[in-house]
């Protein structure tokens, strides 16, 4: 309510490194709206979703790293519901401490994950937070219309598939909250370096959107943990997986042989941003096939049931594993 | 990173406080993602805003202000560009502090500002804030393909014209801080209520969206203060402001006379959420009678100058006002 003294205007601040990444529609950031009209025949598909700093990502992470996350996060939302991206708006609430320094590698690290993506910056509005930084992204994505893929329709009987390989983030969380575990000192390398980077910079599975849009009868992405995510998605329905069928990375699955009881985090910690969906026996062929061409590793590791209940996780001898948490939840 | 104990899952505090609010394409909050479609013919709108506590209101304003605040000074940006609203998203930070009691009468707040203004909410993300709470909104709405009004796009000559009065917002935050001043205590009652409840509770003037897209050649609106604001509308461009022609509330004007200094926070504060646009000459009775039709009040305050140089404000007597700072600042 009162300013403080003032180091660059937000004018300025949004000149300097935001308005080189501002996509068509965004008038060069010079305006207080965008405007974007999707495809003919097209309907947007809407997202948000916010990271804060001490809860969704380390304040000494690299600030490239946590804007590529915060853009991640949200087209990995965009890639579950089939849909291609178009742009985004950001919210930036700046802790006190920040540097300009720390600032332009952000928007650098953005501008470079916009463009890797296609998705280019619209607009946005900068803050000064008394407390954490928080990033806050609303991203934009097209589909057919009347083709978003929903969350909550799966079928008696379908499929359930995941995309490349589960537990890599939640492990890799592990590794950097600790690092001098026994387990942890065990592994290799490469090992934790792989588990570290897929914490550190999900990659949201944009190319896998067609084959999701063509053949999944419900989608989501894995962003809070399987077990709890596909709780979230056949809500009081049951399921059963198997545990054997869950793909693991070379890197996890070394991890899991170090420390069995790594299995939970893995299947229950969050920050995948792979894609569980659910498809329909006779489309399964066409489902592989289009993600083979895509270029995505997808697996089918168990079904939705007939009747009421919960997804069942089920070990190699036939034993149902119980999880001490389902979701992340932040409250 | 790692969860506190927790109070209600994110997913239960959607279903019990914000799942009501939810528009058509939002899947009743039950998907991570919303679809939203422009009437044939539109392009979408949209912009982003974020208010903060103890920045932008107060911690102890009531929570249904808070949340119409933050909508309204969207909606605010959506008129100033000719657009009628089709909804939006939320991202919530709450502080660590947050009561299910405040939450609920926010979200209150929330669905009959929603309501009021045709704006349903699409969805959204809520995180916890080790900070102060702070609420982002991203607002969508449709103007006729290629028809969003410019910031930028005013011409030589155009007359400048605002919408209802400009100051009030900024005096009612004065009051809020300076409660025992003499000019403060001098006002009646009903002056200090009005001018604290325009700071409380902006009006978006979505009503004149029609006229502003068929008349303005620029528009934005007044959230930083009319001095800076005209000062964004017009880089590097002249104009004149005929400080006598800019309405003033009865409330204001009564302030302004026990205190004339207090001009200088009614024209570069900020909060104001009115209209500042340009219409050309030619144009000016028409958007006048629109202005009318619509319900608004606008006045013609000044013109836009040919040449280069900055707004001036010329006082009664012919002088040129100084202010002491320009826009409102974050940083």
């Amino acid at each position: 309510m009162s300013g403080k003294a003032p180091r660059l205007s937000e004018e300025g601040l949004i000149a300097r490194h935001f308005a080189p990444l501002a996509g068509p529609g965004a008038d060069g950031l010079r305006d207080d709206a965008a405007s974007l009209a999707p495809t003919p025949g097209h309907d947007l598909v809407l997202t948000v979703d916010a990271v804060v700093a001490g809860v969704h990502y380390f304040p000494d992470d690299p600030p490239a790293s946590v804007a590529a996350k915060a853009l991640a996060v949200n087209l990995s939302d965009l890639a579950a519901k089939g849909a291609a991206p178009r742009g985004f708006l950001l919210t930036l609430a700046l802790s006190p401490d920040w540097t300009e320094d720390w600032l332009a590698a952000f928007a650098g690290g953005l501008g470079a994950a916009a463009a890797r993506h296609g998705c280019p910056l619209l607009g946005g509005d900068t803050v000064r937070a008394a407390g954490p930084t928080l990033v806050s992204v609303t991203a934009f994505g097209e589909v057919p219309a009347g083709g978003i893929v929903r969350r909550g329709t799966a079928r008696p009987g379908d499929v359930i598939c995941v995309s490349g390989t589960i537990g890599d983030a939640a492990l890799g969380l592990r590794l950097r909250l600790e690092p001098e575990a026994a387990w942890a000192r065990a592994l290799t390398p490469e090992d934790r370096a792989h588990l570290a980077d897929r914490y550190l910079h999900p990659r949201p599975r944009l190319a896998l959107a067609p084959a999701i849009r063509r053949c999944a009868t419900a989608a989501m992405d894995v962003s809070d943990g399987l077990v709890g995510d596909l709780a979230k998605m056949l809500p009081g329905r049951g399921a059963t997986v198997e545990i054997a069928a869950v793909p693991l990375s070379p890197a996890a699955a070394a991890a899991i042989r170090l420390a069995p009881d790594l299995i939970d985090a893995a299947l229950s910690g969050g920050d995948d941003y792979e894609i569980l969906c659910t498809v329909a026996p006779r489309d399964l062929d066409a489902f592989r096939a289009a993600a083979a061409e895509a270029g995505v590793p997808v697996a089918a590791i168990g079904t939705v049931a007939a009747g009421e209940g919960a997804p069942l996780f089920r070990e190699p001898d036939g034993g149902v594993r119980r999880f001490a948490r389902g979701a992340f939840s932040h409250f």
